[in-house]
Order: structure tokens, then sequence, then C-alpha cells
């Protein structure tokens, strides 16, 4: 009997993830933590700053010594000495009338609760200080603890980590971090007809092209991509590759391969056979992609990708990418931008499925107006279209095409 | 003498790097090639496909002999046999009135032009096919060279990587690439206050932000970072980390120090006296990031930052960043994005200097209208404004400051 598809859609599809958990946690050093997901919210271990610290070079006063004086009137301190820089401001006390010299970043001595801009003195001699502009308190000043009090959310959860976090992360002296495990993602490329990019292909074969697309988005987006090669066009095969990728262990095995349906069929056989798996999905009611199939076993997911690279792209960054950030620890997005766009030309459609049209953009002299999306189009297995788009065009299931200047999502490749 | 600046504007300071040239190339395996910059024009070895190939499951036909075919009068054909998955269609000819069983990518047999769609076939016995629908030559088949004939441009210098891009350089089976070199940028924190982030700071010392973040934002834009540590506050040493930094060989050296104005002019004073070094800008009319120096010795870029993190950053995405793509042979632009907002509220401004206000931004319930930048004010020096942020408002040099709702240009935080 023909396996026909049960199609859903690709809100269902991703509905499906619920099944699936975050992965662990661990622990990696602060200067590897670029662009990794934080695993716990992470709390201010210390006041920071450490100690009230200059924002200005000037002169570190009481406040209310200041009160009242003007450029005519100026306030006549005596300097109590200067707050080298580094060395701790504790080691200087203020009495009524003292001033010290302070310089950006420096800590403040004791009972200074202000500075002024050394702009507005004047020193008649080393030891007095005149002063033409009155300080509040906490003037020019950041006192401990003002940036981040003790136990106040620094990052939290799931929090993508930036330059500046980790920045304020080394503030806190936080060298360590927790952060969700990177998924790992076998991948496996089937087809008899297929050989390793590195030789020259007998006649009637061609270079897999799949392996190395689905590594680079799985590395793209954070996971660690572990391809598996080629396999021919046997179950065997195909059942002992996908039992070698689980047993990595990989968080995720991804299988494309030829588009014939006997293919399909097969790699459907081959996940249904798979210890303890059981298949959530067999057809998604979206163009390209419809022949995606969706399989898990324990806490893993198995793709069956359509062969062509141009589709397994499109199913890549709808579904297999915001699984990957799941149990990555992101949340359940793709990550990729949307922008507006107005289409170039007509594009049809079908009542009832979501199609997903490579598009080229192109800006206009009026910055203000959204790009022209050109669409690609081109014989399906052409990789020409692929290398000169810019993202994918999104028409929805309730539209049967749009119009040339309709404005239209595009979801832009990372 | 005190050393007044020279402002000059972000435009000009960008001019600057006309004096600057492109790394050399290298040579790296096609799976590290994700995200980097290719240094030559790649052009086709050989056609792709290497031959024609069926896009559909059916059979392979001469199309002339599939003409005036119908649903009531099929054109009956011989099946001169199969082309096997990964076996070459040459071994097989077809003569007029024969077809050949193919699926999705086999190679045509010899003088067939087009392929019917097995829907449209029926199989009477298995020596016969019956063709409900006639195919133009050319269908449902993709020529030998029809993606890219030999010589054709497949992808160009400067262009940056991704995963499409290296599955087509696969499908060639180009295994060695050659990008532009990633630049090598060697980070200097100067400070007597600065203590590593390891380490509890003593008492007047605070930990050493700057070199992680500025370490990862080379990272985030595909450079190499080396930091160098914390050197004290004496020319001496800063002389001697630059002369080190310069001897890795780096491309760029990036100081940032305090804030105090004495240190200011003393990073001015040390970048002079390089060995052949030439001072290209002292100053910019922006704000944060006024006090920024860009020195030039040989190929290499040396930058004097502010020693505020947030400004450090300011000028890392507005200055940095352009050097280090254009070195890396990506082109003179800071690769950010830039969108359009509306501002949250009034934001004040000076004629004659740029600024860039950090904010957040607040996307409403309508997807079509831009998002609100709500500023980040704080005291010069705070941090959580930096984490909180997701970009930088742009107040051009023209204008005394934004009403609230006015549209912004926001450059986004990569």
């Amino acid at each position: 009997m023909k396996n026909f598809f049960r199609l859903i859609s690709s809100r269902d599809f991703l509905e499906l993830y619920d099944r699936f958990a975050p992965l662990d946690a661990e622990i990696i050093p602060l200067a590897k933590g670029l662009g990794r997901i934080l695993a716990a919210d992470v709390t201010a271990p210390e006041p920071l700053p450490p100690f009230s610290r200059s924002t200005m070079d000037g002169f570190a006063v009481r406040a209310r010594d200041t009160f009242g004086c003007s450029e005519s009137e100026p306030a006549l301190l005596n300097i109590a000495g200067e707050i080298v820089m580094g060395r701790s401001g504790a080691d200087l006390t203020l009495a009524p009338g003292q001033a010290a010299i302070i310089w950006t970043g420096g800590e403040l001595p004791v009972n200074a609760d202000g500075v002024v801009m050394v702009e507005y003195t004047n020193q008649p001699d080393t030891g007095t200080v005149e002063i033409f502009r009155p300080v509040a308190p906490g003037e020019n000043i950041i006192r401990a603890g003002e940036d981040f009090p003790p136990g106040a959310t620094v990052l939290q959860k799931g929090q993508q980590l930036r330059p500046q976090d980790l920045g304020v992360l080394a503030g806190f002296g936080i060298i360590e971090l927790q952060v969700a495990r990177k998924p790992v993602a076998a991948i496996i490329s089937t087809g008899d007809e297929l050989a390793e990019p590195c030789r020259q292909p007998e006649p009637g074969k061609i270079r897999d092209i799949n392996s190395t697309t689905l590594a680079a988005l799985v590395e793209e987006c954070g996971g660690i991509a572990v391809p598996l090669g080629i396999i021919g066009d046997d179950a065997g095969s195909m059942l002992a590759a996908c039992r070698r990728a689980l047993a990595l262990p990989a968080d995720m095995v991804l299988l494309s391969g030829g588009s014939s349906v006997g293919r399909r069929d097969f790699t459907l056989q081959t996940l249904e056979q798979l210890d303890g798996s059981e298949v959530l999905a067999h057809g998604v009611s979206i163009r390209p992609g419809k022949p995606t199939i969706l399989a898990k076993t324990g806490n893993a997911a198995l793709f069956g990708l359509p062969g062509h690279v141009g589709s397994a792209i499109v199913v890549f960054h709808l579904f297999v990418r915001p699984l990957l950030r799941k149990l990555g620890g992101a949340g359940l997005t793709s990550g990729l931008r949307l922008i507006r766009a107005v289409t170039a030309e007509q594009i049809p459609s079908t009542i009832g499925r979501e199609d997903f049209v490579r598009v080229a953009l192109e800006w206009g002299e009026d910055a203000d107006s959204p790009p022209r999306a050109v669409p690609l189009y081109g014989k399906s297995g052409l990789l020409n279209p692929l290398v000169r788009a810019d993202g994918l065009l999104i028409i929805n299931r309730d539209t049967e095409g749009l119009d040339r200047g309709e404005p239209a999502e595009v979801m832009l490749f990372p």
C-alpha cells in the first residue's frame, strides 16, 4: 500500500516540539561564551561597582561644603590629598572643608559624596582648591552597587550571550558560565548516486551537496554537526547509520536523500523500525518541504528531509532550527529576522498550503521604503537561485497568491 | 601644552581607511568555510549538473514520441530498461518509440530529452508504457551545465560564505577555499586600577571589563582576538605592550583605558613614539567616543579607545568593525543592520555632533509599525543600560535632537 501523506500545518508541526526537552547545562570558561545560551539566571554576587567611584576628573568633596558657591563666591576647600588610581579611597577621610584630587574611576575617599569637575575649580596653591559650582550629593559619582546591587538579576536564563554581556560577567569575576550544552546533530546523506565531494564522481553519480550545507546550517545556529557520510539506498545501511548516530549520542539526526517516492517510503520505514521510535509527522502542508518526516526516540529527534538541497534548507529554517534552538535552551523560535517587502511580480500559490519562495531583495533609493522581493524561480533542483537568494517570502495558507506590489513578509537567511 | 582635540566627522574617519590594504589570502578546507570571506571569484570548473538529470520519477523519453498523445489516445512506448540510481545513463540508448524508467536525479539515457511524470503513465505490462500527456524537449529535466556552465561565476570575491554557498562548492568538488586571512587584533587594557577578572581585586581596584568585551566583539565579526592583559599607567609599559602586539604580528591593536584626560594624552604620546607610526585621527565629533585615536604603522592600525566600556563598544561598532571587515576582505561597512524606529521620548542632541544613544526596542501589536526606541539613559559608566540595549539610535550632526514619536535609524547590535 502506498504511504499517503497525512499533511499537518507548520504550526501543528512546531507544537510537536512540546515533546522534546531542552538539553542539560554545561560549564564553560567565560572566554568561550560568545553566542552561547545561559542555562540559569545570573545574579550579582557582589555590588557593582564594588565601591563608590568618580565618573569625572576633579575633586571629591562633601557636597554640602559646595552648596551656595558660585563663580563670584567660590567655596574654598583644603586639599587633603590625592586618590591615586588603583589605591583605595578608604585610606583618606575628608573632614569638613576638605577635598581630594580624584580621577575618573577612582574610589571616593571616606565622607565624600560628590565630585566637582576639574573645569569648575581653580587651585591658587597646591593645598587649596576654589570650587565655582555646587554639586548635589551623588553628582558625578556612581555609588557602590548603583549599577547592580548584590542579588540583582544581571542576565536571564535563555539569553544568548553578547560581547557586552560577557564584559559585565567579567566585571563580577564570573569566569565560568553555566550554559546549555550545544545540540549534536548527526548528518546522513542517502543515495546510490552520491559521491564524496573530494572525489571525481563515477559516471551517473554526483557529489553530495546536502551534507556540507546541513553541517554549516547546524553550525551556524550553534549546534555541533557530525557528518556521517553517504549511505547507499538500502534499509540495512540506513538503519545502521541511524543507530550509529544515536549512539554518538546525537540529539538530532538529519537524514536527507533523493526525492523519489520509493526512497521517501524507505526513510519512513527505517525511522519506524528504530528501537522505541515514534513517527510524529509525515508530511507538512508547505512548499517546498511537503515530504518532511519527524520521528522521536528518547529525547532525540530524527528528521527525514527532502533530497533537493533547496527544499532541505527551507525545512531546516522552518523546523530544524527552532528545535535546535529549543534543545539548546533558546526557546522555540527560528531566530531568523522577518522583514517587510513588496513583491516585484505576481506570485501564485495554492489555498491550504504555505509557500516559501526564494527571493532576492532589491532596495531602492528611498531608505524608508520596503525592499522589492524578486522571486528566483527555476526548475526544481537548480542551485543557482539558491546562492542568489536573500531569504524566503512567505505566502500564507489562506491565499491563492500575491499580486505585484503587495506587501509580504520575508524570512531573511542568517 | 594641553593636547586639544582636532575633531573630525565619522565620515572623514572612515575615509582614512583608504590607507589600509586588505590582508593576504589563505587556503582553508571547505568544512571551515562558514562565515569566511572569499578572496577570489569562484568560477565553475565543470558543468553543473555534470550530466542531464531527471527532476521527477517517471519515464525518460524522446519528447517527439509523446507529441499529440492524450488520455484517450496515449502514446505507447517500449520500455528499454531502467536507469538505476547511481548508474550512468550512457549505458542505455533510446531508439525511436522507446522509453526508460528513471528516478528523480537519475542521468538521462542517450537520445532522451524529456521525462514524463509517473502520474501520467500506465504500464499495461512490464515491457510497455502508455503516456497520457506529451512533454516538450527539456521538460522535467535539468540539462548538463544548465545550473552552471563551465566558467560561470559561482561566487564573488568579498562574499561571506553561507551554508548554501558551501553546498554549491561541495557540488563542484571545490574542497579548498581561498579566503581572506582573519585579522588579528591585540587587546590591551590600561589602568593602575584594573585587576584580572579571575582575581578578587585589592581595595580601590576593579575588574577589567574591556578586554573580555573587546575580545568577544573582535571574534563576533570574524577576527582573531589576542588579549595581552592589563598594563599599568606608565609610558614604558604601554610602549612595550604595543611593540609586543605588533610583533605577533597583529593587524590591529586596541588600547583602552581610563577616561581621565591625563591618560588620553599618554596614549597619544605612546602611539606617536612607535617606530614609523603616524597619528591619523585624534578626536571624532561623535558622542560617546570623542577621544578616539587612530594611528598607523606599516599596515597595522592602532586604536586608542575610550575607557568606558559603553563608549568603547560604540567606537568599536562605528570604526573598528568596518576596518576589521575591510582588512578581512569584506568591504568597508559595519555589516550591522539598520532599522527604522520611532523615538519613545524626546532625545536631545547638539548641532555638529553625531549622537549614538543606547536604546531598547519595543514592538507593538502591529507588525507593520516600526518599533519604539526607548533610550536607556544612566550615568556615564553604568553597565546596566548596556546589557538591556538592543542597539544604537543615530542622531545626525545637523539636528538639535529628536521629538517624541519622530522616526530615527537604529543600528542593531549583532
